[in-house]
């Protein structure tokens, strides 16, 4: 008996998966963003899934820290899971600071060639540092925290991605326009 | 603003969600099964999707080995993606020899109590290794295989598991019967 495959699941679905990931420092509005646009992709009657680093933190990479090789692992796991839900055939969003170009090319080089989509959630770190919604910054600063993207750990930005959200320009909803546009315009939804 | 949560994804595909925790030896035919119920899943609309095991092996866990310890992360990293897949509204079938009886609760206590069903794919040492679909028993028994299941490395049976199937007696259409049986008596669908 041959598989039921992704090509069934999306026919199911009536809708093509991909991944949109979100890339940017703590605080740059990665997860609100997420949220707002799946919102907007569930009122289509699409069906999405966010994984979530902080989320997965807590449960599948409970045992990495914060060291660059735990980093690498981190961004790894995660991208072999957008993997499986891509195959799945769910619209995946992921919302994981990802500070290496290299470990986000790896992510890159599992999927197929279109279905990846990088957007880089470009926030300027004074400007995150400023909002410090969580309060991390201020620990980082302290020394609290070691390995903080940004303040003691590096963040590469993206050289080439698909889309760019400066989110300190950006409202919300214009942010979320733009993604949308761009996934209207390649045919995505 | 709220996030989309797994009611709505369950709403959007009109199912519930559950995990079908396959377990058993190697060669016992737990993915012939998954896979046969995923045909008789998707033929009625539902949303499926396989986690196997091997699969797997070559993405997620490609840095864990067959110890004890490797393989209770092994479980342990499958059923935290059990939850998100769940969580994404899926109906999840786990195909994974799992041998622990402890790793397999594990996983169990993580899910809400009715969103885990546990199948013993049950099927006697000799009759796996008579069959020996890809050729491991006699790799583990020539010791070219080292901690194999069965052979080098224990399997603890399920106690109470939700589901038997006794795939030596059992032919493939009536396992599948069995389980869209419990199933539906059970309103899972």
């Amino acid at each position: 008996m041959k598989e039921i495959t992704r090509k069934h699941r999306e026919k199911i679905k009536a809708q093509k998966a991909f991944v949109l990931w979100f890339t940017g420092l703590s605080g740059a509005g990665k997860t609100t963003l997420a949220i707002a646009l799946e919102h907007s992709l569930h009122k289509m009657g699409k069906h999405t899934y966010i994984l979530d680093g902080d989320k997965f933190r807590e449960t599948l990479n409970k045992d990495l820290g914060f060291s660059l090789k735990d980093r690498e692992e981190n961004i790894r796991r995660i991208g072999t899971i957008s993997l499986a839900t891509v195959d799945a055939g769910l619209i995946t969003l992921v919302t994981l600071i990802s500070p290496f170009r290299s470990s986000r090319d790896s992510v890159r080089a599992m999927h197929a060639p279109k279905d990846f989509i990088e957007v880089y959630v470009n926030c300027s770190l004074e400007e995150c540092e400023k909002r410090d919604v969580k309060g991390l910054y201020y620990k980082a600063r302290q020394g609290i925290i070691k390995e903080f993207t940004g303040i003691s750990s590096p963040y590469e930005p993206p050289i080439n991605p698909e889309i760019v959200i400066d989110t300190a320009k950006l409202d919300l909803k214009s942010s979320v326009q733009t993604i949308l546009k761009y996934l209207k315009a390649n045919k995505y939804i």
